[in-house]
């Protein structure tokens, strides 16, 4: 009975995993990094660069975005307002299963208004639920324009772009900000690791 | 260049980490054990007493069964033929999302059609996907009634109820069948792990 405290979550009559002992488990506890920002803020580029370092720590961690997302599980889902918010309550389901497997997952979506994103962070404990906006002016995104979707947008060959011809609501109090024009990718998830470690759900 | 082989899928140029890598951190591959049967079968049972076993090896698996999805993901649909294969299409996604994350996921729903469950196999390769006939007669699983549904059923207050009113499709080539009449919960949770280390997802 010294300074060490274990908790067990297991008896005889519940033989049920729960989160806590797959976070034991892990050494780190579960959690969702929720990027949001314009399309070409950097945040698929942000969240591999995390992803990548929370492995070299032995982090689990997961990415969530458009490549694994649009063409599998919400692959039935248009861009109407009603699909869009569909898309993010989905997201944010799945996020909410990958926490409770014990693992950090990031997820990459524009997820342009706040409502959604709020709802979604009704689905999680305040440790566990971290909106960052990934911060980047409309001009530096549209010169960046990685897929070539402002140039569709501005010829209206895409409607309902995010910041040409919808809205883009900013999160009204992130947890975090990350200016990705001022910021190296390396500091940005720098930036990001630093607060999960201090909120103490992982260990650096 | 002894006798060891490792693989290194980490590039300066590819910092993203990738399904192998995380099976490499594990110590295990990914993989979906997927339980099929009847109502009162003993799906949720195995399903919880493997994850439990497969958490004592300090391998990573998660469940998939009606209190995470239905409640979740899936809450807005119901129990129409259309909703049934989306609600089968979605734990699939799901499935594989885990898959990818490295860990092994066990499902626990009846999915009674052997054409749904065909789809979901399409997702993965011959390695990561396990069906499980989880076996028992009707009038066993009729005895049981562990949530009173097939007396619900048999009285009519619950419509398309599987085995009742509706067909359940046992698995035509099954990987694995668990007899839940004739084996203990042990046993079959014991015959999953000696099938899943004989397949090299695990090593005992």
């Amino acid at each position: 009975m010294g300074g060490c405290k274990v908790t067990i979550h297991i008896t005889w009559h519940d033989l049920t995993i729960q989160k806590e002992d797959r976070n034991r488990l892990n050494g780190h506890r579960g959690a969702v990094v929720w990027l949001t920002g314009l399309s070409g803020s950097g945040k698929s580029t942000i969240a591999n660069a995390l992803d990548y370092q929370l492995y070299q720590r032995n982090i689990r961690s997961y990415v969530l975005d458009g490549d694994n997302i649009r063409h599998g599980l919400n692959k039935d889902l248009g861009f109407s307002e009603k699909d869009r918010v569909e898309n993010i309550r989905r997201i944010g389901e799945v996020a909410k299963l990958f926490v409770d497997s014990g693992q950090i997952v990031v997820t990459a979506f524009i997820s342009p208004f706040q409502r959604d994103r709020d709802i979604v962070r009704t689905l999680f404990s305040e440790e566990e639920f971290y909106e960052v906006y990934v911060k980047c002016p409309l001009e530096t995104c549209e010169a960046r324009d990685p897929k070539g979707l402002y140039e569709k947008a501005r010829s209206g060959e895409i409607k309902q772009f995010t910041g040409i011809d919808s809205p883009y609501e900013a999160p009204e109090e992130p947890e975090l900000v990350v200016a990705t024009d001022k910021l190296t990718v390396e500091e940005s998830t720098r930036k990001i690791i630093r607060y999960l470690s201090e909120r103490e759900i992982i260990r650096l």
